[in-house]
This record gives structure tokens, C-alpha cells and sequence, in this order.
């Protein structure tokens, strides 16, 4: 069978996040979806990140970030945060700053605050780790977005290459 | 609120893979859950696993990895091979070797051939990452099996830690 990457790729179920980084008062959030759990104890997450990303320079310089989760019923939020880093996206959203700083979403279904532990480079993105210090469920009763159901919202098809690299 | 830390992480979507790991003629298969893309181009996964684990020895000498995503009516095989490795797994399984020489599951909903490229600690476990090779789609027309739907399968809730680590 010929698939393309991207429909092959859309087989490993992700969430979708707004990650929060800080860097003393400067702050930003972004959309992702390759956000998952690495270890049990401590609690620790992965996060594959874009380094040309204006938050990478926030991330590595403030070492911490959040990972907001997202309901099925927070589309809106998804595609505010995927935009663009040029305005300031946390203008006009409800957050407050978790202990290590960066932003948490007054409505996200739940959150972790974050203190980075290593980034290793993977291809196109920088994979970051970090140990998870604090967070909360906060819409106990709600379903996490998974990131099949968003569609096209991201464009990322047009990131692959046309064919596996060679072994 | 106060939720365990099991039910928090329980928030980050997941599905359920068998991934496949070989070393010359040795070859063994377990079920994970934490798999996730982490490059576009070239395409690339990260797989984070117990060190502990005899596939570990196997992915660090034979430094190639399947990844074969289970499907919604695949709960079955994420059980066989999510046993300890004291049998051989792949006995009695339909299987055939990926180009690497991991196995690739015939009925999995897809799979993907990785070269190992990174190893990195993370808490109780290693952050592996690997470029994809080659993969495709076996079952187009099923849904991926999510982690959350396999309830307590893995008895995982008994190793989170009783609360967060000190920032």
C-alpha cells in the first residue's frame, strides 16, 4: 500500500496542548501535540518543539514551561495558540502563572508546570524533557482534543518529505 | 483539587503500540504506550522505555525498532505482549521481519521500520529516539487504540509517586 507520510504519521494518537514557556516577564504559549509521558517516577514529560519557534529561545533561557491540556470542546483555543508568535497571544485569555512562571490556561482540562531536564536534538525539532513539579485536573468530566479530530487546522501535511529517508 | 498523579497523566492521549526490537537473530516484541512523532522531516519517533526490560539490551545492540499500532479491537494483543518477557512472545503470532529485522505484526492497523539515533535519560526510564525508514497503513479503515481505553491493564497507577517532586 502507498500512504503518504502524513496519513501514515496520523496513526500515532496525540493530544493537543498550549505550551506555556517564561523567561523572567516574558512569556509566550503555543499549540502542540507531541507532548507525551517519558517516566513514572518522577513524573516527567517529552516535548517536541520547533527551534525556530520564538519560544524556544523563552524555553531554554527560563528552563521551565506548562503543558495546558486541551477538551474536545477547545478547538478556538488550539488555533488561537497555533497562530503565529507575532502579537501576544496570552492578551485577552484568562491565565495566571505557575510557580516556575510560565502561563496556565484558566480553562484547560488540565495542566503540569515543567522544569526542564534535557533537549536533544531530533530532525527538524528539539526534543525537550522536563520534570513535572505541579498540576492539577481541572475539568475532571471532560474528554482531552485529540489530535486527529483537528483536522487540517495545522497545515503540517506539507512538512513531509515525499518519501522515508534511505536506511 | 487533588487528583493523583495517575489520573493527570491519565489527561496526555496516548495510543497502544507493539514495538519490535531485533539483534541479529534474536528478536523480542512488548506493548508501549509512549511512542509520538518528534520530526517531519526526516520523519522521526521518540519511544520512551524501561531500561530494566530485556528489548532494551536489544534496541541498544541491534539499534532498530518497529513500532506497530494497535487498533480499537486490538486490546487482545496489547495484553499478549504486554506480559513479561519470559516466553518467547512472537511464538504462535503472525509476524514477519521489517528490513531492519524487527518484527512488523501482520494485523496491526500499521507499523514503521526505525533506525535507532538517540538515547537520552529520562527519570525511570530511556528516551530513545529513531528516523523512520520505511512503514505503512495495513488497516485504513480502523481507529487507533487509545491507552485510555485499556483501563488497568498495565497496573501503571502503582508507579507514580505519591506526590510531585520538589521544584
Amino acid at each position: 500500500m502507498n500512504s503518504s507520510l502524513a496519513e501514515l504519521f496520523g496513526r500515532i494518537s496525540q493530544g493537543v496542548y498550549v505550551v506555556g514557556v517564561a523567561a523572567g516577564e516574558r512569556r509566550n504559549a503555543f499549540t502542540a501535540a507531541w507532548v507525551m509521558q517519558t517516566s513514572f517516577d518522577p513524573p516527567m514529560v517529552a516535548l517536541s518543539i520547533n527551534p525556530a519557534h520564538s519560544s524556544f529561545q523563552l524555553l531554554e533561557q527560563g528552563r521551565n514551561f506548562t503543558v495546558n491540556v486541551l477538551a474536545d470542546d477547545q478547538l478556538g483555543l488550539a488555533a488561537h495558540f497555533g497562530k503565529p508568535a507575532s502579537a501576544d497571544k496570552l492578551a485577552g485569555q484568562a491565565w495566571r502563572p505557575a510557580p516556575g512562571g510560565a502561563p496556565i490556561l484558566r480553562d484547560a482540562l488540565a495542566w503540569l508546570d515543567c522544569r526542564l531536564d534535557a533537549v536533544v536534538n531530533s530532525g527538524d525539532h528539539r526534543l525537550v524533557t522536563g520534570v513535572a513539579t505541579g498540576g492539577s485536573i481541572q475539568r475532571p468530566d471532560s474528554q482531552p482534543l485529540l489530535y486527529r479530530d483537528t483536522g487540517a487546522l495545522d497545515g503540517s501535511a506539507a512538512l513531509y518529505p515525499a518519501a522515508f529517508p534511505a536506511p
